[in-house]
C-alpha cells in the first residue's frame, strides 16, 4: 500500500482545519456555503467499502462533527445552516472524500445540491479567519475528546 | 414521537424492496442509473444528527450493503457499476433518505452528481424485474445475517 497523500485537487479549492482520528478536514473554499471536506488518510481508498468497519464507524463520527461544525460556521458568520447535505461522489477527483455542506433556503443552489452548480466565491480575508476559528472550535474539541 | 410514515414522494418515484434492520430499502425508478434510497424508520428525523449512534452505525452497514445492491444491479444488466455516490440531501423531500447510486463514465450525468439533472427514464419491465431480483439477493442476504 502507497503512503497516504492528499490529492493535489484539494490543495487548490480547500484550507486546512485539522487531523481528525481519520480523516483530514479541510474548509472548501467557497464562501457561499459553510463546507468541509473530510479525506481519510487510507492510501488508495476510493469508495467507503475500501476502508475498513472500524474506519466507516469512525468517519461516520467524523462527519457529524463536521455536521456541527458547519453549524457553528453559519453561526458565526451570521447565516445559521438549516439543513446538512453529506455526499461521497468522487467522479473528478477519485480519491475517497465526504463533502460536509451547510445549506440555507436562501442560498444560491437550494433546492439543488451545491455539486458541479456555478462559481466558487472567494471568502474575504476576515470572514474565512472566522469561519475557521468557529470550525476549529467544534473539531478540535472532537480531537481532544478521542 | 408520531409513527413512522414513508413521505408520499418516495411512493410515487420509487419501488419497495426490502425492510432492513434500520431502513426502508427501495429502488428508485430511473433505468439510469442503479439506484438505492435508503430511509431509516425514525419518526422525525432529517438530518444523520437525528438519530442515536447505534442507528448511525446500522445506517453505515445498510449503505455498505446498498452500494453491493448496485453494483449487484449494473452487473445484472450488463452494465457493470464504475462508482458508487451516497448522498444525504432532502431540501425536497425533508425526511431523512440517503441516496446510493452506481455510476458509470458513459451514463448520462457523469462526471456531475445525478440529483436534480435530467429526467428520469422507466424502466421496461423485464429489466425492472431483473434489477430488482440482483438487489434482493443482496439484500436479503444481509438481512438474513442480521
Amino acid at each position: 500500500m502507497d503512503k497516504f497523500a492528499l490529492a493535489p485537487a484539494f490543495l487548490s479549492t480547500s484550507e486546512p482545519l485539522v487531523s481528525l482520528k481519520l480523516c483530514e478536514a479541510r474548509l472548501q473554499a467557497d464562501a457561499r456555503f459553510p463546507w468541509i471536506v473530510l479525506v481519510p488518510r487510507r492510501a488508495g481508498a476510493r469508495e467507503m467499502e475500501h476502508i475498513s468497519n472500524g474506519d466507516r464507524a469512525q468517519l461516520m463520527d467524523e462527519i457529524i462533527a463536521a455536521s456541527a461544525a458547519v453549524r457553528a460556521i453559519g453561526a458565526a458568520i451570521g447565516r445559521p445552516v438549516e439543513r446538512v447535505n453529506v455526499g461521497q461522489i468522487g467522479l473528478k477527483t477519485p480519491q475517497l472524500h465526504i463533502h460536509v455542506v451547510g445549506r440555507r433556503a436562501d442560498d444560491p443552489c437550494w433546492p439543488e445540491p451545491v455539486w458541479g452548480r456555478g462559481e466558487a466565491v472567494d471568502y474575504d480575508p476576515r470572514t474565512l479567519e472566522v469561519a475557521i476559528a468557529a470550525a476549529l472550535g467544534v473539531l478540535k474539541a472532537m480531537q481532544a475528546a478521542a
